[in-house]
């Protein structure tokens, strides 16, 4: 139960086995050569039972069987996922929709949901034997990584571009990691990050790049569901900048449905700013990939003008029956207060 | 089960009945007259189980018998309390004092151990039929209040002095607090709060000077003895500013000794900054009360010149057996490495 048995090319659809591939589709590439995590679905509805899950610790390990991760090698200790779902009556009030809930995933560790996908990267780590663990990052996702990855003896080079905030770079000093400023943007670093990992083995955290991030993603649509009574939402709407979680959330329901677990699919509703939202531009022209353009949108964390796991992030919202929504700054400013 | 059969003044003794007092002991007035929640432990003993808390919800509702509240009114909705206790191998290879264990407090909703205390005074003003809540603060308290008071219908009055930092005073906002800049400094802030408390019949939100406070504290020592199996650690280390949070773990741990779920007691040591440790040189002096000299340090959160609960906190340390220390700065940036 459990065990990955292909990786499939979301674009070529061509299957590898994981020993054969670790990161994206040798033929495709990056952005169009994300690879899909593969189990043995029908082994899991099979064998698989609710009262297993039900039985397990308070975090994302619940999940475990469907999670490429053996635990042989022991779990990562922080305590991630199974972050409280609230109901928000006062907000129903200002809608029409019925009931309306909350995850509050800002209660992990590093204080998002990224926690979840650097816990399995770390957990994978440290199965394949690997020491060091390498990412580009100025912020959450590093720090993320850096904290989960400490208590496990794992070293963490990280790689920023110039002029990052001093202030990030004092956070992930704090949390033991080892940063270096890269002469470039943040593309450089990225390609730096990926090139560091291929030549000299280090495992890479990196969204899209590295398909296993999104199976730790993936959990808080189990939660969800769990929380729900097995039940998946009408609608689940999400932020997207490169569309990680967007697609991942997608992977977990419908990981759920395939094993039987839920007997229904949610529509997913992706929201960008309206300065930033290329995917949902790619969306209504009906394409795969997005067009590069210029950006801006106060809303930082979701400014991402090629977002990394694009092809499966428009995939998801189309197979959902779903689709994409911006907001401007002033509605975001507006919505805070 | 679980009702607050008294309050005992921490100086005089005297035990009123909580309809008769709400704040603090008439005749000692605050700092001196700080009061002591009792409960009929003679009752808990003979009818509650260890078990009856096992089978609770994963937050700090579990400990309902031992807390002020009869939940007959309902209770706060966000996930307080039940946060993690990590054992820290990597630190105990630098000491030799065995196991050392750390509660991660930061998984709160507002991301402090103050929750606690909101939650409880939120629960208990909820009983009490009070609909506005007001505070002194500038920071964290005020914060942590205003997110457990809003999905409840509460609402929270905050006083601030002149010169708040304005990100603090936005936070407030965001969680639709209402701010006033009062023309003083805290200490005039902390005043009027006491003041408006009294006259208008709104519920204070005052460390010390405010008893059941101290009960939603007290709840993190109520966990560390359950996640240790209900058996308490050999000693506690707590930074200390008001000695809010030293007092209430003593309290938590004598409670759960008194009605004998644990046979022990830790023996309690609070750490002051070297720059502002009136604690430490009353405790040193054997005196009840700390004389108010001017400090400074960089840990700003724990710099409180007169400590508010400083009588119950030197009991406490000495009480338990325990002690005071302190760091210098020097030393808490090397620690932060």
């Amino acid at each position: 139960m459990g065990r990955v048995i292909g990786l499939r090319c979301v674009s070529c659809g061509r299957i590898y086995s994981p020993d054969e591939v670790e990161y994206v589709c040798p033929r495709c590439g990056p952005i169009r050569g994300t690879l899909e995590v593969l189990y043995d679905y029908d082994d899991l509805k099979k064998n698989l039972k609710v009262a297993d899950i039900e039985r397990g610790p308070l975090s994302q390990w619940r999940y475990l069987p469907l999670l490429p991760v053996s635990g042989s090698r022991g779990l990562p200790r922080l305590r991630v996922g199974w972050t409280p779902l609230y109901r928000s009556k006062n907000l129903e009030k200002d809608f029409d929709f019925g009931e309306l809930w909350l995850k509050d995933d800002g209660l992990n560790p590093s204080g998002s949901l990224k926690d979840r996908a650097s816990q399995v990267a770390v957990a994978h780590a440290l199965e394949k034997g690997r020491e060091i663990m390498v990412a580009a990052s100025t912020g959450n996702a590093a720090s993320s990584l850096a904290v989960n990855a400490a208590p496990e003896g794992i070293r963490t080079v990280i790689l920023v571009p110039e002029g990052a905030p001093r202030a990030k770079l004092a956070q992930l000093l704090v949390f033991g990691a080892e940063v270096y400023q890269v002469r470039g943007t943040y593309d450089d670093a990225y390609d730096l990050s990926i090139e560091l990992a291929l030549r000299k083995g280090w495992y890479l955290r990196s969204t899209a790049y590295n398909p296993y991030l999104g199976e730790g993603k993936k959990t808080v649509a189990l939660e969800l569901a769990e929380q729900l009574r097995w039940k998946a939402p009408d609608w689940v709407v999400i932020p997207v900048g490169d569309g990680c979680i967007f697609q991942s959330v997608w992977k977990g329901f419908r990981d759920l449905h395939r094993i039987g677990f839920i007997d229904s699919l949610p529509r997913l509703i992706g929201v960008q700013a309206e300065g930033c939202s290329p995917l949902k531009k790619a969306f209504f022209e009906g394409k795969e990939t997005v067009e590069v353009r210029p950006v801006s949108t106060i809303a930082d964390s979701i400014m991402v003008a090629n977002p990394r796991d694009q092809v499966k992030a428009l995939k998801a919202a189309r197979e959902s029956g779903g689709t994409f929504i911006s907001v401007s700054d002033q509605e975001i400013l507006n919505a805070i207060r």
